[in-house]
């Protein structure tokens, strides 16, 4: 096989009609393939099962609180210190509380809307057209919750070493311009890990832009998530921001959702310490306090076996990141029709049709009965004005499904580029 | 021992001189007592450990459902009948999400200011100067809530059948009063359960009132928080509701907090199908699921065996407030200083001393060690026009501590009363 664009037109009939073929053959086997969500795998939530053993009639944390009852509304030390140390901050700054951190991120998100987090008055929703800088391909969720709490969105290409600081700088110069969201490690779905410089040119931002209510909005989600050990390294971002006098314009978010049990882990906010406050203050107004009995089974659980923990996630996820890779080059590589990510954690692979092919991409696929993530729905108001990027979350099939779903996946993208391509000639 | 007026002066002083030597005692005594929360005691907590010998490596619902993975936000089946059972309504209106009711009222609260719960456009936020009822005594976290999301309360006093029905048709002729909270059965802190009547008159509220975004905020906190068996029942506002065309203007509130570990229960939330799709799309945007372990632990523990279980509760507070009753009724009730409510279920006894005495009050009892729910507290603003409601929480302390507690409660209600009728005389 040659490039795309070296085969003769003939050739490329050819290869049209096995391409057509193939996917009748495929279209009629009545598949039920999901490769839409970024779920753990059945033998990757097995690996917590430990979890429920850590117990044992002793509810009483290092601190003396009798976790099931009320209060507490920072956490256990246990479980602060838990989170300290996959995010990489003091544990003096984390706040351990809910089972997930999108609802930690709208909770602040919110906050800064109505009220600020510097308790002065400065608050987003004060008036004018609050924006944020979402960086693209990204995250659905950040989109979404940003749109609902009244948020406009500005897209910032991203690169293999983070958001494009260039136009980052020259859209902070706007005052609405009110925060950016970042996925610094990992990144979903690009799995980029933000160079130093750009951690550190970040954490400089808000003493840069011209809103003076700017916010770093920093989603650790894939802090420990690597394929290999020892870990990627990741610039401290609070450390950086102390540094730059920008400590209170920094909110970090993690959990523990991809490490132990998806809908039963903890979640995580840091801050510094006076913004610390001000967020346990709203807290304390909707929460009597957090499942600190999870908290104490978490910390229990994964105290002192944190990387031996991931690694075992790694092992499980390192052959289905090959596969998507290998089915990649194999179908796509040489023919020279796509690009894709080749991530070493986290949970996606990002790949580039050629423009305007991947809303067809999605709809093949759905009739060939693999679902994929919809396409546009990396991009704000789910507007991929390219129409090329698409999102493969290859962890949740196992990896027979994995293979098949791979398989019907390069073959609608063969087929969508080689019948644009006719059309063409 | 005679009522307090009835005493001459020099009784009076006798009296008084004999309070203060015993108020001295106790003052030396550097007692450290706490009546202040509605906390569970541990032996109440010991009777749910049993949860973590539920799980057995089946994390496995009765629908399907892999507990441990992302997903359904209404809960499973089998802790949504769990809340059904508990709040008296058919599963399919039931939400169970989080570890908290008061996360809850937060959500839905802020949802009415926000977007209303309709679709329609029809929201608390939208001008005007919104404000709820709040029947007095009530809960502090009512209040707080309400002022934090920019809702004015206006008082209805509370019977002992509820709220005050005159005055509550009254005031909802205004179009402002957007809602009304209620404590329906063993009212915090009155322990009063709301009439068959009130109930009724209160599901037809919003079709009464001048609002056309009228809800009745029903936390039914204490639902089956009875002292003796067969429980007291409450009438079905939801039916009522139903019947009275006012469906979509109830939303009902519960929790298992006070029923399992108070840190680590259930929350729930119940309304119409229409509105319950509105606060599903909310949850949607923040939540990527409740922690739906915690919710099979709880359905498998307590399924079948409710009533049972909450009996075990019984045995341990009826005691406690029974010393209550019998310290009060003992110290304070031939001198008739001071009304008291001697409730059948929930958590508390609300205490009224003569007018202008509460505050004094719990300046005394904290002098001499004893922290009691600060005065006003039961009031919006922690503001008791006549200062003389005291909330009594007994269910915390020990046996031995809560007659010692007691004991110097009733001391400073003496203290305070005999020292001002002095002033008087």
């Amino acid at each position: 096989m040659t490039r795309l664009t070296d085969l003769t037109t003939d050739a490329l009939k050819a290869l049209a009609g096995d391409l057509e073929r193939e996917y009748g053959l495929y279209r009629g086997n009545r598949l039920a393939l999901d490769l839409t969500r970024g779920k753990p795998a059945a033998d990757q939530l097995d690996l917590s099962n430990g979890l429920d053993d850590t117990i044992g009639g002793n509810y009483i944390a290092s601190d003396g609180t009798d976790t099931r009852n009320y209060g507490q509304i920072r956490g256990i030390p246990e479980a602060r210190a838990l989170g300290a140390e996959i995010m990489g901050v003091p544990a003096a700054n984390v706040i351990c509380w809910g089972n997930s951190s999108l609802a930690l991120m709208y909770l602040c998100v919110e906050l800064l809307m109505t009220d600020g987090i510097w308790g002065d008055g400065r608050r987003w929703g004060a008036g004018g057209a609050p924006k944020v800088l979402t960086p693209v391909p990204g995250y659905d969720r950040h989109f979404t919750l940003s749109d609902r709490l009244g948020l406009g969105m500005v897209n910032v290409p991203i690169t293999d070493h983070g958001p494009d600081l260039h136009a980052v700088r020259e859209l902070v110069s706007d005052p609405d311009i009110k925060g950016i969201w970042c996925v610094p490690k990992y990144s979903n779905p690009t799995g980029c890990i933000y160079s130093d410089a750009t951690v550190a040119a970040i954490a400089e931002l808000p003493s840069v832009a011209a809103a003076d209510d700017f916010v770093v909005l920093w989603d650790n989600a894939y802090a420990v998530h690597d394929f290999s050990f020892p870990r990627q390294p990741l610039a401290d971002v609070l450390a950086l921001a102390g540094a730059a006098g920008t400590a209170d314009h920094v909110l970090i978010f993690s959990s523990t959702s991809k490490i132990t049990h998806a809908s039963a882990g903890l979640g995580f906010v840091a801050a510094s310490p006076a913004v610390l406050n001000v967020i346990e203050a709203r807290l304390n107004v909707s929460s009597v306090g957090p499942d600190k009995v999870s908290q104490l089974r978490h910390a229990r659980f994964l105290g002192g076996r944190l990387e031996a923990h991931m690694a075992g996630h790694a092992a499980l996820l390192r052959p289905k990141f090959e596969l998507v890779e290998n089915v990649l080059s194999r179908e796509l590589g040489e023919l020279d029709i796509a690009t894709w990510s080749k991530p070493e954690g986290g949970y996606f692979v990002s790949l580039d049709t050629r423009p305007g092919l991947a809303g067809e991409v999605g709809r093949l696929a759905k009739e060939a009965g693999l679902a994929i993530t919809p396409p546009g729905a990396t991009f704000p108001y789910g507007n991929d004005q390219e129409d090329r990027n698409l999102r493969i979350a290859p962890t949740f099939a196992s990896l027979d499904d994995l293979k098949t779903a791979m398989e019907v996946f390069v073959l609608c993208v063969k087929l969508a580029t080689v019948r644009k391509e006719l059309s063409h000639r």
